[in-house]
């Protein structure tokens, strides 16, 4: 057995936690991926991220990115800072030859996502982005089906993301609400995922886009006073994809009574598929032309992903799709092959999301994407 | 007690018989309604037509619509043929001093529709159309909790209505696969639905419109060869309302395993509301702004249009709006008011269809709908 | 075509109602049918029964139910009256040489049953029983799938049905409350019901019950002060079926936000089915041992009792179980067989009734029943 | 900060990898807990025990459980064996003066129950059982709601656990389906839990028990040929409660297309409450005689047990619940009080399990259970 591969999450908060759960566990579950070890927390303020790196399982707290990303016990770098640094960190991390996890968005504008996919291409280490629902069991499940040919081709796919977090017009404001901390509102964090999947699902690119979006609350509470915010709330948008299907997109962050709400509806020649994130096991297969909808608890040994939980019928939590990408990570590493998703990947994604934008500034007309291939991975094997 | 109103239907294919199922049991479920009396049916075989009437519930059955409609003892005319002949039959029942309720669509084109809404202006009769899931009582609760506020002021509107009976791709063309014959595909058959409860929840008109059209199958197979398709198989559009909310909108008729899902999310700023037409008796509300989406059985003596049925749990069935519709026009002629929806709700549905099918044509741009009243009415004892 | 079947409805309350409603429209929904005339209503108010005559469309209204029943033009009594008067008014019609539909329970106790039973043997006209439930489309269909192995040999039925009318401790006594009366409470109103779906579904009889019954509210508000309560509230039975299946069940009009739960969930050796009364149009079917539950919507024309209503998509409601029994009826009469169910299936389930009381009555202990075919019926040609 | 407990876990099957999961995560998740070492993992294989304790983040492997029992660097013995271990395993931890988790069953028969009873109450470590499902956190907000009176005095019970792993008749013999091994089937393996359920959510001690048990497949293949199956595949009871509700039970290795069904539906004077595993994180909610059914997604910071994970909508696995449990030993360990359940609602369970297969055996006929509280203990803190 070899020497294990030394880990170092960078950011302590929501997503460092997540992370750090999926380095904790990734061994347990899987069997067939490296050993790791966890060697480093970084985070801004000492004391905190000392108790954080104890509670979570890390060896040492550091509050030095830089220093920690040129360790020569450092094999991965998981970058779960806010977006605007993830250039920086994942660049430098790169050219350190590090492995590099890069936790969505890929970053916040189309420049810099490019610059990473360059960095990537020339690093002599893996980079991978973190669209974790690619590791939900019933998506990847969707994801094989599809690929077999069990609902024949797509024709469309309906798409929402929708939650409630906003509703309140006295929700404050916070940096989220403003584009030059954000890039945009739940198009750019909700949408993200969806075309993300829309991609992912048919294996397609996006070849046009029409957009919308709208903020319905123009201010919100500030510190000192009604601050306005400059980003939408809620966005649509009609994708065209390379294959031939259409996606139509509603997301939101206003839509009461929805907590994480993405649901997905994929419409075949020859058959359907469901899924709502809220019932995070559950898919539903319609096989046929006339066939009915089938529910299916997406917990046997046999689906996707399911190799390393437990027996059928135990059901998995969100926290498990994180484990299952770093798995995908160190078998990625293992074998010397590109892990899914690519930076590429990411980039793709932002290039719709910018259409959207530049579609809605239009009037809602249609906008072009070209055919250059942004490097869609499409391993057969990812979808175990 | 006055003597009952006489009733003749122009039809005798499904929507003849679901309007004389109407007419046979209006009486007996609502006690507040004027008698009628069932005395033609008018087909084009005189055979079938007079074997249909026998088993429908006619006195009397004619292939001379004309003859019909000008009997001394008939008051109202229901208009069940094919779109194309409404316009004629509908504008001939109003001249001869007949009260009138067509089946949807008003007309085939905007031009017709205009002509129609103008006769009933000046007729002496009324003129209803029959956008008959405005009898859904859940439908109809929904617009009732909406206008009482609810779940607040509705910001957007996620909306669909998908069947499957086009997945097949030989599937045999028909006249309603031709644009010269139907006008439209999934937009006007499906979307005139979603765009009419659009309305009717909200009271507000369609003041923007970007719409998309696909036709998936271009060519079916006619009787000799391959007939081309000239009409869409799905639409989507986004809809900007008068009153500040937006809905979306998703129509097909190659959804595989949708029978005939109808589907409607209102979010408000208090609270949302769902909908699903094929759980008929049940609606979804959430109420507030915290609030968790409750599953109402809409059977309840106290809940709108199920005054004269059953006891509460005891569901009711698709051609329960028939029935409610012919009563809902008994009332207007009994009282003298205008019934809704009217025929200028119609010409506003079609106007919206028309933009829907411009937009497309300009690349997906937003279409201005101009200001102008088009006539919804807004009464409120509708949804009692 | 040959003179119509005169008809007479004896009771005008919610069941006269229901009965009207399928005598109004059988002729118009099933075309394979004997044309009826609808000649007699009989109440016992003259003025409330012409009113109700004229709502329903009846000819003559009479408070002279024996008259009625001996007119030359009465093909079919139908009786629905209060359970009491079942017996007397079932062998006074069968006496006179008429066909005759009891709605359910048949008889307060096995003696009139087995009375009734006795007339029906020797009588020159039909005799019906008024278990409606076996014309629910779902059920039917559920019934053929078993009857055709689709799910294997059934091991076990879990059946509720569960309402919510008695909840509130203060809702007033009532005749239904009182043994003498009702008989038994939750057990024989809601029960009859389930043990009625467990013989149809598989096929068997009932041989070995046991039982318990729970009164929860043991006085009741009265017009001079509470009164007691001396009907179950709530009933459990556990019964063993001929061919090896057992049932549970669970029923009570106790059951907070259940309005008309009847529910059933059948456990074969190779799949499952599932159903739920307020999802009236839905049945969910697992087919084999690894299959997973599809939810049917029983809305095609190939599905039983179907073929004379709407397209697929357009749901059916609970008065459809009526239009669909008196044509089980006209057919049978058509055909000289016996209609189903017949008075020995309604016999069969009173005697599990009791046998229920007679288990709680000794500690839950279980209670054979004879072997003796009390005459169930299977003419497979019922659940086309 | 003081010095870790040490933990070591006694077992390395299914139930070994789940509680090492809990005492993994269990403090970077909880943030009130005292600090865990995982010292040791006890297994009957040396080779395949240092492995599972690598993957599984073990310092030590040992195939002593003895020796690992009194070393003085572990505080904590958590018993994972087969369930005929049980009782000498922990009894000896507990007079090592250990503290103890033992995985249900408590034991396999009432005696040696008694004995494990009797060593915790004499001991000085803490005696805990692991009914996990008091830590789905959908179920603990059911108990507190059912405590804060929101749906009134509970009536009935509605409660089944349905599982489909033994439908197929070819499935083979396995220790389970042998009563010396196992003591019971469905009953005792699922049973159990519904049983810990009934008593957690009532507070209420079982006073009174029917019951029946069926084997429908008598013989199974083994290696050599077919062998007799001397367990029950499903089981029925109807239990009585102190406080005066009554809760009806079936449970079932045989139904096909339920993976790990278990259902509860709770009906009070004023509300109701339905669950189902499958849908690990929603609880049904029903408050108030006419209020509907509200669909609540467990996954609030303000639902029980939900402090220390994700933010909301973010959905948990069943593995949550081990996490939880050793949480709850924790803080037990840290306050010095009783955590809970213990040993004695351990063998409060066996004792109904016990009166189900005496009443099946009685024919049916109710056993009465004594009166003497076996010390349900019920600390409001429990299901904060």
């Amino acid at each position: 057995m070899s020497a294990p591969l030394g880990v170092a999450v960078l950011g302590t908060a929501f997503m460092g936690r997540a992370h750090s759960s999926a380095w904790r566990n990734v061994g347990a579950v899987f069997h067939d991926v490296p050993a790791v070890a966890m060697r480093a927390l970084v985070g801004s303020d000492p004391g905190r991220t000392r108790a954080a790196a104890d509670a979570l399982g890390w060896a040492d707290a550091s509050t030095d990115w830089r220093s920690v990303v040129e360790r020569d016990d450092i094999d991965i770098v998981d970058v779960c800072t806010p977006g605007h640094l993830h250039a920086e960190m994942a660049i430098a991390a790169l050219e350190a030859g590090k492995h590099v996890l890069v936790e969505k968005p890929l970053a916040l504008d189309q420049a810099e996502a490019e610059r990473m996919v360059a960095a990537a291409e020339h690093a002599s280490g893996l980079a991978m982005l973190g669209f974790n629902y690619r590791r939900v069991p019933a998506l990847a499940l969707a994801r094989a089906l599809i690929a077999e040919g069990r609902i024949g081709a797509v024709r469309s796919i309906r798409a929402a993301y929708l939650q409630d977090w906003l509703v309140d017009p006295d929700a404050p404001m916070t940096w989220r609400l403003r584009a030059e901390t954000a890039g945009s509102g739940a198009l750019g964090d909700l949408g993200s995922h969806v075309i993300d999947q829309v991609r992912a699902l048919t294996g397609d690119e996006v070849v046009g886009v029409r957009g919308a979006l709208r903020t319905f609350q123009r201010e919100r509470p500030g510190p000192t006073g009604p601050e306005r915010v400059s980003v939408d709330d809620a966005a649509w948008a009609l994708l065209d994809l390379a294959g031939g299907a259409t996606a139509s997109l509603d997301v939101s962050r206003v839509a009461a009574g929805r907590k994480n709400a993405l649901e997905l509806e994929v419409h075949g020649t020859d058959g359907a598929i469901g899924f709502g994130l809220e019932r995070f096991n559950e898919l539903t297969v319609t096989e046929g032309r006339d066939g009915w909808p089938a529910r299916v608890l997406v917990t046997e040994a046999h689906h996707p992903l399911l190799e390393g939980w437990w027996p059928p019928g135990h059901v998995l939590g969100w926290d498990s799709t994180f484990t299952a990408q770093a798995a995908e990570l160190l078998r990625a590493i293992a074998a010397g092959v590109q892990p899914e998703p690519s930076f590429a990947d990411g980039l793709a994604v932002q290039r719709v999301l910018d259409a959207v934008a530049r579609s809605d500034a239009a009037g809602g007309a249609r906008i072009e994407l070209g055919q250059t291939d942004p490097g869609h991975t499409d391993r057969a094997e990812t979808t175990r």
